[in-house]
C-alpha cells in the first residue's frame, strides 16, 4: 500500500499495482456505495470496508420489520455488486478509529491500514437523547439485525396474548401490555412502522387467532413536534394523521415521552403500559467520528465544508448521514436521508477525479428533487417542489420511485411482484419466527 | 376442555364448544400439518402445538443455507394456513412432557392440556451417534435458525479469510483451514449441502475477491457406508458420486469420522485441518417422546403398531420421523422422509374420523412413489420403482415435484421465479451477513 501521495504527484499516476493512490471508503450505504460505483473508470485502488457483507436499501427496511419483504429482498451483497468493478476491494470488518494525521484507519482488531484519500460514509444510529438505557426497551430500525429483531417482538407478543388465554391464565392488565404498542417518534420510519403495525393488528392477524381479538390492538404513535412529518409541510403531517387514524393508530403530537421501562413508557403525564415501544426518533453520527478529533455538530456528524471535506485534512471527506453539511440554496444542515446521500457520493467521485488531474470542482449542491413517506397500503404523502401530493396517487409515485432506485439490484422483479401481490392481498408473508424468539 | 371422551360415546357427538372431542397434535411439520388440514370437516376442536409459529418445506432447506433462497420461500406461518379452518386452535409453545396416564400434555412451561386424542409428530433431531459435545463444531441443519447458522458460517468464513490477507497477515495453515469444508454424512442432505457449497466456492464467489482466491476451497464429502445416498441403488450412489467429483467436491466413503474439534476432524485416520463442519448423519427422535415410557427404538422412535398407535395407549399415535413404523411390504422400518410423513398425516386423518364413527381401518400402507436426491444445479438422481434417473431428467423431475408440493403456499410464485432466475444466472442473492455474525 502507499503512503502519503495526495493529491497525486503527477495528473495521471502511471505505476500499477498498490503504488496506486489508495482511496478508503468506511460504509457501504447509499453514500458510500454511489461514490464507489462513480469511479469504475478511476486509476485508483479503492478499499470499501463495511461492518456488513451487504448494501441495504434502508427506505423499505421498515417492511421487512412488518413482515412483509424477506431481508433478501433489500439488501444485496457488496461483493456481488463490485464482482467485474476490479479497482475495489471489498472487506468486511469494523473500524474502531481514525488517526487522520498518520493517514491511518485502524480496525477494532488493532489492525492498521493506511490512506491516501478516505472518505467516510459510516451512517447514523437512532439517538435516545442521552437516555441509552432506554435502547433495550425500545429498538431502533437501522440496518437487517434491528428489523429481524423488531419483527420477531412484533409476532412473539401476539403468540404470548394467545397462548396466555389458551392455557387459561387470562391476566387482563398482562393482556393490555400485549396488545399495546407505541412507537417514539413521528418522521417517515415511526408513520410507516406505525401504519404497518396496525395494518398487521387490524387486517392481517385478525381471524387467524381463536382466543385473542387482534383487532383490539392499540397503536400509539408519539411525535414531539406540533405535527407529525416536519420535514414536510404541516397540512402533509395532518393528512398523514388523518389517515393513520383511520387505520386505527391514535396519534399524539406535541409531547415528549419521559421515560421508557420494561413495560411501559411515559407519555407527557401518562403513563401506557406496554411491552412494545419501537424507537424512530432521532439521529445520532456513528461513534467513529469522534476519533477524527475535528469539530463535530450536536448529533455527532462531522462539520463539513462546501466541498465535503474537513478543513484540517482536506483529503478526508464525510457524506450521507455522517456529515453536517450546509445546504447552499437554505443555509441550514442538510438532513439525513437517502437523495443526499446519493448525491453527496456523486459529487464527491467527481471531486476525487478532478484532484487526480489537478482540477478543481464548485462546491456541492444539494437538488431536492421532492420527498414521500408512506403511511399505508396505498397509502402516502409527497412534495414534490411547491406541490403537495396525498392518498393512492402519492403512493403510486412512491412505489414507482422506490422500484425504480432498486434497479441494478437482481432482484428487484422478486420484489415487484411480491408487492403487487402483497397490495392486491394485503398479506404478510414473511411471518417466521422460531423458537429461539419467544 | 372435555377430559377422558375419546373413543367418544357418541358416534355423532352432539355438543357443542368445549364438549367436542379434543384433539392435540404436537408438531406441524409434514405428517402433523397434513393431518390437521385433512380433519377440516371432523367435528373435533383440534389444537396444532409447536415450537416454531411456520411449517417448514424441509426438502429445500439446505437452500436456505446455500443462500440460494430467503427463508420467507419455503416457510408459512401455521395460523394462515389454518386461517378459516374454525376447528383448528394453533398455540406456539414446546411441550415438555407427556403424561399418557392422565391423558396430559404439559407445556415446559409448566402448565397443563388435557387431551382426548394425542397425536405426536415432533420430529427428528440430528444424531451425533453418542458425541453431542460434536455438535457445536458440526451443527446441523433442521429447522429455519440451523440454515441461517450454515449459511452465516459459510459467508463469515470466506470474509475472514479475505480480512486475513488484505491486513496482510497471511498465515497459510489458517487460510488452508478456512477454506476447508467437511460435511459429514453422504445422504440426501449432505449430498445437497456438498454440491452447493462446491458451487457457492467454484461459481458463485469465483470472482467476488481480490485476496483469496475461492476455487481454492476443498469440499470433502464424508459417508461411512459403502457408496452415498445409501437409501438408494448402488448405482445412483456412484452417478451422484460423479457427479459431485465433477463439481469439485472430494467424496470419502466407507470411512468414519472419529472426531470433531473446533479446529478440525479426524476422518477415518486423517486428520483434516477445518473450521467449518457440517452434519448430515443420522437421526435421532424428539426428546419428548422419552416421557411416554413405552418402547423406543434404538434412534429414539417411538414404536407404534401397524395402525400407528401405541400398544398401551390407543388414543396416543406417533407418525413421521418421530415414529418407528413397520413397512408392511419390506417389514422393515420406514424411513424418516416427507413422503412416509405426509401419508402417515393422511391415514391418521382417516382412522380419527372412523374413531368418531366406531368404525375400524385397515393398517397403514406406505405407497413408495420413489425418491430423489438433488446434487447440484441441473444434476439429481432418482428412483421411481424400478426405473433410475440422472442428470438433467432427474433434476427436472426433482424440481417439477418440489413446484408441485409448494402449491398451497402463498409464495410459490416468488419461489418459481428466483429457481428460475438462479438456475439461468447461477446467483445466489440471499448472501446476507451482518456484523453480529462475525
Amino acid at each position: 500500500m502507499s503512503g502519503n501521495n495526495w493529491p497525486p504527484k503527477a495528473a495521471h499516476p502511471e505505476d500499477a499495482g498498490f503504488d496506486k493512490p489508495h482511496l478508503v471508503i468506511v460504509g457501504g450505504g447509499f453514500a458510500g456505495l454511489t461514490l464507489a460505483r462513480r469511479l469504475k473508470r478511476a486509476d485508483i485502488n479503492i478499499t470499501l470496508i463495511d461492518k456488513a457483507n451487504h448494501h441495504l436499501f434502508q427506505p423499505l427496511l421498515y417492511q421487512v420489520a412488518t413482515a412483509a419483504l424477506s431481508p433478501g429482498h433489500i439488501a444485496m451483497p457488496l461483493r456481488a455488486i463490485f464482482r467485474s468493478q476490479k479497482n475495489v476491494r471489498v472487506l468486511m470488518n469494523r473500524v474502531g478509529e481514525i488517526l487522520p494525521k498518520e493517514r491511518k484507519i485502524r480496525l477494532v482488531s488493532g489492525d492498521e491500514f493506511s490512506y491516501d484519500r478516505l472518505v467516510i460514509a459510516a451512517g447514523a444510529r437512532h439517538s435516545y437523547f442521552g437516555h441509552n438505557e432506554w435502547e433495550k426497551n425500545a429498538p431502533g430500525l437501522k440496518n437487517l439485525s434491528d428489523a429481524l429483531r423488531i419483527r420477531q417482538k412484533i409476532l412473539a407478543t401476539f403468540e404470548k396474548a394467545e397462548a396466555m388465554l389458551a392455557i387459561g391464565k387470562e391476566d387482563k392488565a398482562e393482556l393490555t401490555k400485549l396488545l399495546t404498542f407505541v412507537i417514539v417518534g413521528g418522521g417517515p420510519t415511526g408513520v410507516e412502522l406505525a401504519g404497518s403495525i396496525a395494518e398487521i393488528a387490524h387486517h392481517t392477524l385478525r381471524k387467524e387467532f381463536r382466543g385473542i381479538n387482534p383487532d383490539t390492538t392499540r397503536v400509539i404513535l408519539v411525535e414531539g413536534g406540533e405535527h407529525l412529518l416536519m420535514a414536510f409541510p404541516g397540512s402533509l403531517g395532518k393528512s398523514a394523521e388523518k389517515a393513520l387514524t383511520r387505520l386505527g393508530v391514535e396519534v399524539r403530537t406535541g409531547v415528549a415521552v419521559k421515560n421508557v421501562m420494561f413495560d411501559g413508557v411515559q407519555i407527557g403525564d401518562e403513563l401506557v403500559s406496554t411491552a412494545n415501544v419501537f424507537w424512530a426518533a432521532g439521529n445520532t453520527a456513528a461513534t467513529l467520528l469522534k476519533t477524527l478529533g475535528t469539530p463535530l455538530d450536536r448529533a455527532g456528524r462531522a462539520v463539513v465544508g462546501p466541498d465535503l471535506s474537513l478543513a484540517d485534512f482536506p483529503e478526508v471527506s464525510v457524506i450521507g448521514d455522517a456529515a453536517h453539511a450546509i445546504d447552499a440554496s437554505s443555509g441550514q444542515p442538510l438532513p439525513g436521508i437517502a437523495p443526499v446521500a446519493i448525491q453527496q457520493g456523486q459529487y464527491l467521485a467527481k471531486k476525487i477525479k478532478a484532484e487526480l488531474q489537478a482540477k478543481t470542482m464548485p462546491p456541492f449542491r444539494y437538488w431536492d428533487k421532492g420527498s414521500m413517506a408512506t403511511i399505508g397500503r396505498g397509502r402516502a404523502v409527497a412534495k414534490i417542489g411547491r406541490a403537495h401530493f396525498t392518498g393512492l396517487i402519492a403512493w403510486l409515485m412512491w412505489s414507482f420511485i422506490h422500484i425504480l432506485y432498486l434497479v441494478g439490484f437482481r432482484n428487484r422483479f422478486a420484489v415487484m411482484i411480491l408487492w403487487m401481490y402483497g397490495y392486491i392481498t394485503n398479506s404478510r408473508t414473511v411471518r417466521l419466527i422460531t423458537a429461539d424468539d419467544l
